[in-house]
This record gives C-alpha cells, structure tokens and sequence, in this order.
C-alpha cells in the first residue's frame, strides 16, 4: 500500500480534516468518512498527550490516517508524536531555511536524522527499520511569518522537508491583517498563496493551506495547492448545530 | 430567573441539544449557541463520569443548562447526576406509573421523595434548602416500550414527573419496526405520539421528543410537543464534516 | 500489626477523614496528617472510578487507611471499592436488618458471604486467603431512614457488621427537619443518636457519626461514639481560603 | 468475514487473553498477537468507563475482537459494554436458569430482548439493523456459584444464551475450597468441570474455562472445552518481570 | 467590565490565590469566594494540560478570572495557557530584560509580539480582534534570581510587561539563603522586596509577591506590593485538616 | 536509609526495571517485586503528565523507588520529574560536558545549580533543606550519540553527574548500525562500551546500560556496569502472552 507520505511527496491531491477537541470517538467517526488524513492540532487544539495518544489509536480503529501538528518546532514533541503512531507532523512557525531542516532532521533517524529510537506505538505498523520509518514519516513545515515567505525557496529546497503548509491567520497577522484573515485590503496575502505554492511545485514538494470550509478546500487544490485540512471538528459542530436550533425553532 | 424546570413544567416551548461524547470543550461551544439545554447521555453516550462531571461545568461555564439522560431509572445514578449539577434527569426505559415514582422520588428529598443529601457541585447554584431543590430540578421519564404506552395516563398523572419523553429508536422497535425509526409501515408509531402528547397535555405536564435534525423538532413543537432534543453533536460533527468533504472533492 | 477493621470492631477511638474531590495528591497528604482512615465519597462526592483508583492508591504510598463511602447497597460497587484496596466500605441508607445483612455478604467471601474473589489490587497488601480477608475488610452500615432507625437492634446484631455510621443530613430530613442538620427544634434528633449509640454498644460494635469540625467530632467521642470522620477536603479548603481571603484585605 | 460470535457458538476451538488493567497501549499490543479475543474485565479488573472505551478502541485498531466481562447481571453496564463495541459480555455470578435468561434479553433487541437501541461506537462496525446486530452479539454466562451448577442443563438450555464459562476462583470457594483454586481435596470441583462441559455440549453451545497458562489453557480445550482465557495481563508482567529480575541478579 | 489586566495595570489592589492540584471542582468552589484570580501552577503544581483546562472551565464556571504560572519562558507553553482562557501568564525565573521582552513578546500577537492565532477556547470570551485580545490579556514576570534583580529597572520598563511578581523561595535561595524563606539573617532579602517594588511604581506597573497567608498578604499590598496571591490549595487544606485532627483527639 | 542516589554513587550493583505504558497499577506491583528502581520513560514511553504522576505515586505504595527518563535536557521537565517525587532522572541525548552540565544544574537548587524550589509532591519524602534535597536526587546522563562519546571523560568528570547510561539503541545507529542493536559487524560498539564504562569508573561514578533480558543485565553487571534497566512492561508482557498463546494452541 502506498503510503501517505509517499502519496503527499508526489503531490497528490489530498484532503485532510482538522480536529481540535480531545474527543477520540469523533476522531474514530471522522477517520472513517474518506478523508486522507486527521490532523490533531497540539499547538492550539484544546488535546493533551492522553488524548492524542487515543485520538492516532482512534484513527488507526477506522483504517485512517494521522497527522500531529505539533506544538512548537522542538525535537521532543516531534519525537513523540511519530512514537505514538502519526504518519507525520505539520510544524508550526518555522521562520527559515535552517529551521526547516531542524524539523526534517527532527523526524528522521542517524544517519538522515537526529530522531532518537523508540517507536513504541508507532513501531506496531512501521517496521524496525529506520530507514523504512524515515521514508514512512511526512515531515511538512508552516509557512506563516514574513521571514518564511521570504526564505521559501530555500525553505522548500531543505533535504527532508515534504511539504509547505500555509497557516492564514498568522501569515495575514504577519502581513499586517487588522484580524486574522481579513485580507480584502491586503493583496499582498494572495501573492504571498501563489508565490508559496509556486515555490513548492518548483521544488517538487507538496503545497498545502489550511481552509475552513469544503469550498474553500476545492478552490485551492484547484489553484495551485496539492493539499489541504478543512478546519475544524469545533467550528463544524457549532455550524451544524447552530443551522438546526435556527430550523427548529423557524 | 425562571429555573428551567419552572419552564418545563409551564409547558414552555423548549428546544435542547443533545450530546453523546465525553467533550467538555464542545459542550462549552453548543450550551452558548442559545439552546434551552444540553443534555448528556450517559446510556448510550460514550461519556463516564469524569466526562459528565467536566462537561456540566463547561455548561456552567457557558451559562446554560444541563440535562443528563441517565444509565437507568436507579437513584444511586440519578442522585450523582443531581449533585454533579444537572438541572434535571431523563429517566430511560420507564415501563410503568410505578417506575415513574421511583424515578420521580429518587429526583426530591424527604418527606417528598428519596435522594440522599450532599449537592457537592449542585450545592454552588442550588442553595441548601431541600424544598427548593426539589423545585429546580427537572424529572422526565422516558416512553420506549409498550408497557408504558400502556400505562401513559397514570405516568403523566404521576406526582413529581414533570414531563414524559418518547426515544423514537426504542419505540419503534417496541411496536415492531424492522428498524429503530423505520416506522413508514407502522402507523401505531405516529398514534402512539399523539397519544403520548396528548396524555401529557391532559395532565399538565411537559411532552418531549427526540430528534435528529432541526426541521424535525420543528414540526414536533408544531404538533403538540413542547420540548426536544436535536441529536446529536457525534451525527452533527459528521454531517458537517462529510459535506465539506464532498465540497473539497467536487 | 492489628488491622484497621480489628480497631474498629475492638471500639477504638478513630478519627478519619473525609474526602469528597478527586485530588489523589490532597488524599497523599491528608492520609500523612495523622488520621486514622481516609475516606472517599463515592456517594455524594465528584469522584469516579478512576479517581477513587488513584486515591488509594496514594493513601497507601502515605502508610494510611482508605475506606470507601459507596454509592449504594450493592455488592458489584461493594466489590469494586474493596478489589481496588479500600479496607472497608461505609454502606449508605440501609434501611433495615435484611439490607444490613446483604451489606455484609457483599464484603465477605463465601461461606460468610458472597463477594466474588479477585482482588486485583487489594490482594498486594492482604494475603491470598479468603478468610484473613474478610476479617481484615470492614463493614459499616449507614443509618440515615426512619426504616433504620426503628430496626437498629436487629441492625447492630446483624453477624458481619463491624459499624454502624450516623449520616446526620439525610437522618435529620427523615426525622422532618426543614432543613440538612437544622434540628435545633427536633429533639428526636439527638434521641436518635443516643438511641443508636447505645445499640451499638449493647451489639459490641463500633458507633461512628459524619461530623464536619474537629470540635463536633470530640463531642461525640466523648458521647458515646467510637469513631468519627471529619467533613470534608472541599469544605475545610473553602473555609481555609475564605479565612485567607478576609485577613488579606484586612 | 464470520464473527466472533458465531464461530465461538460452532464450537470451534478459541483462545482468548485477560487483561485487567487500564492500558490500551497494551490492549493494542497484545490483541496483535493473534489470540482470537481481548477480554477486559470490568468486574474485578482496575478498568473504569474511560479505560474501557479506550481498550475496544485500541483492540479494534489491533483488527482484533474485545470482549467485556461485565461488573454485574445488570442491563445497564451490559448495554454500554455492547454498544462502546465490544463483541460480547461474559456476565459473572448467574445463579439460575431465569438469571441466564436475563442476561441473554440484556444482550438483544425487542423483540428477542430489551437492549435499548443507541450503539454509538458500536455501530460502526455492526450495521443498523437490530437482527443483525443480535447475531454478531456473544452472550456468554459465568458458572461460579452452586445455584448455577444445579441449573447447569437449564441455563444451557436458555435461548440466547451462547456458552458458559467457569470462574475457577468462586466456583471452588463455592465448592468449599479453603482458597480460590485450591482443589487438591476436592474432586467436587474436577467433577463440576466436566459436568458443565458436558452440558454445554448436550445444549449445543460453547463451554469456557478461564485459565491462568497456556499450559491450562491447553489441557481444557483438550478436554472438553471451546474456549478459554488466559489470565491476565498483570499476573503474566509480573512472572515476566520476576524472572527477568533473578537473571538479572544471578 | 474592567478586564483583569486593566486593574492590573491600574496597580489596584489584587488579591488572588494560588492552585497546585489537579482538581477543576476545587477550583470552581474558590473561585467563587471572592478572590480577584485563581492561579494555577503549572511550574511545581502537580497539573498537567488536561488538567489545566478543567480548572480554567471551572473558574469561567464560577465567573472568576484565571491565571497560570506557565512551566518555562517558552511561547509554546504560555501560548497554550491564553488559548485555553488563562488571562494571564505569570513567566517564572525571568533573569534579565531581554527575557522580559521574550515574555512579553509571547502573549502578544503581531505586530506587538509573536504569538500564533488560534484562540481556541479563549476565544469564547475575548473577540477576534487581535489588539482587544494583546489588551485583555496580562503579562506577568517574575523576579526571583540575582540577574532579574540586577536589571530589575530594565525589566520594569519592557514594553508588554504587565507586573513583576517576586518568587520569595528561589529569590532567597539566589541570595544565599539556608533554607527557602529562612531569610532572618538575610537582610539583602528585605532590601531587594523594596527594591523590586520600588521599581514596579517607578514604572507604573504591578507589583506582586508569592504569599502564604492572609496576614503576610495584608502586610505587603500595605508595604507597596500591589497584588499578591495566597498560597496555596494543598497547604491550606493540610492545615485545616491537621487542626481538625487535634480538636478532634482534643 | 541509604537513598537510592547515594547508592548509586557509591558505585553499587542495582538493577531497575523500564516502565513505557501509563499503568500505575501495574508499576505498583513492578515496583514490590524487588527491582532497585521503575524508571518511567518519559521520552519514547506512551506516558504524559498525569500516567507519570499516578505512577510515582503507586511506586512510592509499594515502598520502591522512582526514576524518569525526562522527555529532553531541559530545567522544565526535569524539575517537573523531581517535584512530582522522581529520585533522580535520565537525561537523554546529552551531547557534551556541557550538556551534562547543564543536565546536572537542573536537578539542584542553588548554589550547587538552578533547580526551581517547589517540590510539591517530592517534599513529602525529601525534607526542606535543599542540601539535603540534592544530596537525595541523582542525575544520570545518557550515552547515545558520537558527541557524547567523544567527550566521554569530561562528561564523567562533570560535577553532580552521577552516573552515565547507554542508551544502545541511538547509540548503534550513531555509530552506523542498518538497525538499533544491529552490532554484529560494529565491533566500534562493543568498544564503546568498555570506553564509557571504564571513564565512568576512572571518575567514580556509576556506569548503566539499557537492557531488554536479564540476562542481558546479568552479563552488563559482571563486565563492568554498575546499573542497568531491564527493558520494558511492554516487551515482556507481549513476550509472556506470545508465550501463553504458542502454549495453549500446542
Ligand atoms: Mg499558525
Ligand atoms: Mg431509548
Ligand atoms: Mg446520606
Ligand atoms: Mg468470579
Ligand atoms: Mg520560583
Ligand atoms: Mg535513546
């Protein structure tokens, strides 16, 4: 079976979805609506270790597959969020070229790597050896600050980095959006889209962005974009559940 | 304030949301979207009791109110409920008057009922005079079998019941569905709800439903009902999630 | 080293306390203070398995003694409380000799009783043999109804029954007091304590009575009672706090 | 694929593991070793709600079968161990041929019982239909007590009712061992064992024994026997860990 | 309503108190005696993430205002404790100025800091304007080593910090005490609480101090300190206890 | 009694055991079977914060000693790990002197380093002189990469090092294994072994090593180590189930 990684360095289209809550029943329900990945958002999802060690078990139940978007470019987070079974990690806020390669180098085993062994759940689907893991692990690094933007081609040049992933509300804070994603005035947010997905392709590296709606997930794999995460279980519940206290109380 | 078993009891048009999975985050999100009350099942629900304990805080916390289905007509389960601050109790599986007294006891204090004192967390917003806990808190007994179809006038004439609730699922099977819900060949399904509505009103007490979708409980609180429950945050979150997958892919 | 159950049934002097939260590290440093026994509100108090599990846990790494006030008079949580390493379990609302009597099979093996063998955890401090257990497990039988108290001779006989144990809340509502513990008008109140103090005595088994200060529980100490706990972790906390909060703004 | 429950009522020859703590990770593992069920003992096991839940989970990404011994003969806790997903119950403590009866109706939907409708978890993996859903059920029921030994032909004889398993400890405590297992003098015990597998086979259904080696676990399916545990995850750490520790020294 | 971190700034007189245990319940119940903010310790309070987010839940539950003494001058962690609904960080062992605008820097986003947007839960009671959120939200370091101390005015005057807050235990260990807090023969101590107060008037920002007791905490807002917490839930409720205890053996 | 720190410095044979699943019950009953130590990972381990704390506790039940492999060298965690009641911990990945040094800091109060005073939890055990408090914590560092190696005798040499630990799994990858432990053609790692053992015991500090058998450990303690962990619950609970299963299907 192909692998996700594997999927994604070829550039794919791929559609992930974005949980937030620590809610491993919803991550078991949502893996198996034929999404491509589940991503647990530790940096600002509301999910601590317990709950996303049962959250990648939730999604290995339902034959899926996970992603961690960890909590800060660092080593140990990185570490064990493979250890515990996610095929990959997004890693936010990396601002460089050198960064970038701290984030590869972070997922990957000597002599790649400086990943230390010890894949203690993640070793139950990835075999022992490093190199295979190394190949199986999707190391994809953020593009969300003035100083990414103005690296990307170094950036999306780095041995071991497999993909950019746009966050839009920090990347239109960085370019002096007055609210995260209030871009109309800011024309600069859409050059910056293209001249990132530009740079991907021109690497030969997946291109992907955060959206919040299916449409808007369309829209980018269809402009340029090989993948994206609709965001998230929070925002969709309260959508749904808004849309039918106003019906039955119409 | 009007308590919301003053409200229930008034035969005010109520309109709850119903949750399933231990997500206190979530429940925080749906009890300030303007529902009347977020019930927790603890039957059916994947929810313990830390999850239940956490999730009437964040309910709390969204200051709204908190319903908890309970795992049986049992006091021991509907007192914990109770004192972790519940505002009231859905009592499954009732099947007679007599069962609708015991669940209605285990709900008040002597000399009105049984429960036992200590409001440990009930005791924060609830003060310590049992008379008037008894009055702000909500009894409902659930209608699921044919036994209490049967005995639906004394359960609604039952002192301390302050409303009756019909589980579609359970009732249909009851009167013979192939399927919970599949009730288009069973038309003792839909005189059954009106009966049910109808013994309720005649006895002054509240008649509650449960739904799957808003336009659902619309028609219901049209029809004769005067509360129900859209269901739930696990079949909404997927809903909302599977149409945005569908939108990403077209 | 004479067991807890030995003193308690020898009408030993004991003073306990009384936990009511699910705060394994308060239980730690409570069970060092001194007290004779640690005693978790499965009952009324907002702790679930998991949290009574980690209670004794850290009551045992403190050298102290756990007892469980469980949720009801039935033996699956009876032994539930008593596998996890509880040494004895206070029985709430027993209502006559035949509950009483049921209570004490439920702590006992068979021939003495019908508790089910495999203390998973228990069975790391008391030994293999069924009988040594059953001496070592203690029973203490809430008394709290009307139905208790015109049965507490046949009670206090019951074989198996170690203690009996005033819940004053919930005796004085029985007896028509307005409200919890308001029972400066109900002289059958203090009657009822004295009447029950003394069957125990006359049985040779251990009287005990909820108390909430220190000063209470000496009271009773020197009124007949052999043992006491004092409630609880959540009220002593707010009462520490407040006094605190007041000398700060002094 | 044929289910669990049908092959266990063919007879066929199944070997399953005991687990008693709360450890999904475990879970995981150990369901992976090609054992036919993980059986999470919710009776005596130091397994709470949340823990369980967590287990099925992990078994199910294992591609494993989970099996839940119940705390009680109760239809509360059997229905939220089905519908959390577990394959089947075994249901300790059955004392007669009515209480088998109970426990079968526990396990089934109207109109062959009175489970009440809600698999949440559980509907992932077995369809909405009622019918099929009682099919892919196992209703196993425990003989450990005298009642249940006098009954024995009857209790096989229950329809719905899908094998009975041997609880060795209670059974001989029952028996008059002076310690669970310690049959040495008791040749009632030997007897009982081949009277219950004997029934079982006249019946028709599956006879199980819980086992503490393999070697055990052998000897009975060689026997007589369809079925058995092998017991437990922690008694096999700590003989693991024991001799791991006297090479280590040696 | 005045935010918190307006009356923090404002040097009002603030009175908080200090949580080192994982127990939301708790939280919920001081939180509503009237003190100006919970803090949780996230340093050396024995809480992890899960249950942090409970104790904020619960203060919100209470109407209260939370902090958190947040691990480590890091932007992961303090990035976590705002999105949570913390409202405010106090930022331990801050030693220099630089670290103070590091700290600063964290609880800020663009164009003032660099904090990453996605207020997850915080976003439930602070809007999505990015400047109200940087204004609501205060900003906290803490003096307690020789280098805080020799930049002491430096630090004062960082742009985004909010207050300085003395840590009395490692200050005293910095400056060579014997013990933490054994500081009768350590009048540097002395000197450096005025000198650290001094500064913060000098500024025009909040000086705190770590209390004790409600006494030490009148003492210092009378001696120039602006806030103070009293600490803490554990040692409060040890106290009592143990007082209880000797009334009770009284 | 001598505390397990000056043991270990005293160059004693010890012999601990490696826990990587959250399983306090079952540390409790690792922890009474004689090992000198559990050593929680919580590195590679499947263990957060709360699993970790639950753990120490249950060790300290069972009258053992804890160690943690912290998650990195970094003052938070370490001083988390030694709060909640660690005896000392094993620094990973510790690259240099310096590194080592840094490690060695972070587990003492000043002068002696920089340790944060707050042993909530420790202090129970470890009384209030911080001298006292850093003479009981011992402070291992690990060997695993070629920079550390390289530096083998000025990390020895580093005050407050206790001891150094191999970690043979990143170790033989460092020194280009194809697998970890693949050491048949990679005689520079058997080498490495006798090189660090021996600059351990030229500076007098303990020598340990990562095993998985005792036999394994028997070997290691004869030739030149002074400790080892054997390694992990995990392993050997698989390796006795695998057994149980071959030996029942036999
Ligand atoms: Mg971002
Ligand atoms: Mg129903
Ligand atoms: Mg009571
Ligand atoms: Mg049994
Ligand atoms: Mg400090
Ligand atoms: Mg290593």
């Amino acid at each position: 079976m192909t692998s996700f990684a594997t999927r994604l360095r070829a550039r794919d289209r791929i559609v992930g979805f974005w949980q937030v809550t620590d809610n491993a029943v919803a991550a078991e329900h949502l893996a198996g609506l034929g999404y491509d990945y589940l991503c647990f958002d530790l940096q600002h999802g509301l999910i601590g270790y317990a709950g996303f060690l049962a959250g990648v078990t939730a999604v290995d139940a339902a034959g899926g597959v996970s992603l961690a978007r960890v909590g800060a470019n660092d080593p140990a987070p990185i570490g064990r969020a493979l250890d515990a079974g996610a095929q990959g990690v997004i890693v936010p806020l990396v601002d460089s070229a050198a960064e970038a390669a701290a984030a590869a180098r972070a997922c990957r085993y000597p002599p790649a790597g400086g990943r230390s062994f010890g894949p203690m759940r993640a070793g139950l689907r990835i075999g022992p050896d490093p190199r295979a893991a190394d190949e199986a692990v999707a190391c994809v690094v953020m593009i969300e600050t003035r100083g990414a933007l103005d690296d990307i081609d170094a950036i999306c040049a780095t041995p071991g980095v497999d993909g950019v992933y746009i966050g839009p509300a920090d990347l239109s804070l960085a370019l002096g959006a007055p609210r995260p994603g209030a871009v109309e005035d800011l024309p600069e947010f859409e050059e910056a889209l293209t001249r990132i997905a530009g740079a991907a392709e021109s690497a030969g590296i997946a291109a992907g962005i955060h959206c919040f709606t299916g449409a808007e997930a369309a829209r980018h794999l269809a402009g340029g974009f090989t993948f994206t995460s609709v965001s998230s279980d929070l925002s969709h519940l309260e959508s749904a559940a808004r849309a039918s206290l106003q019906a039955a109380r119409s």
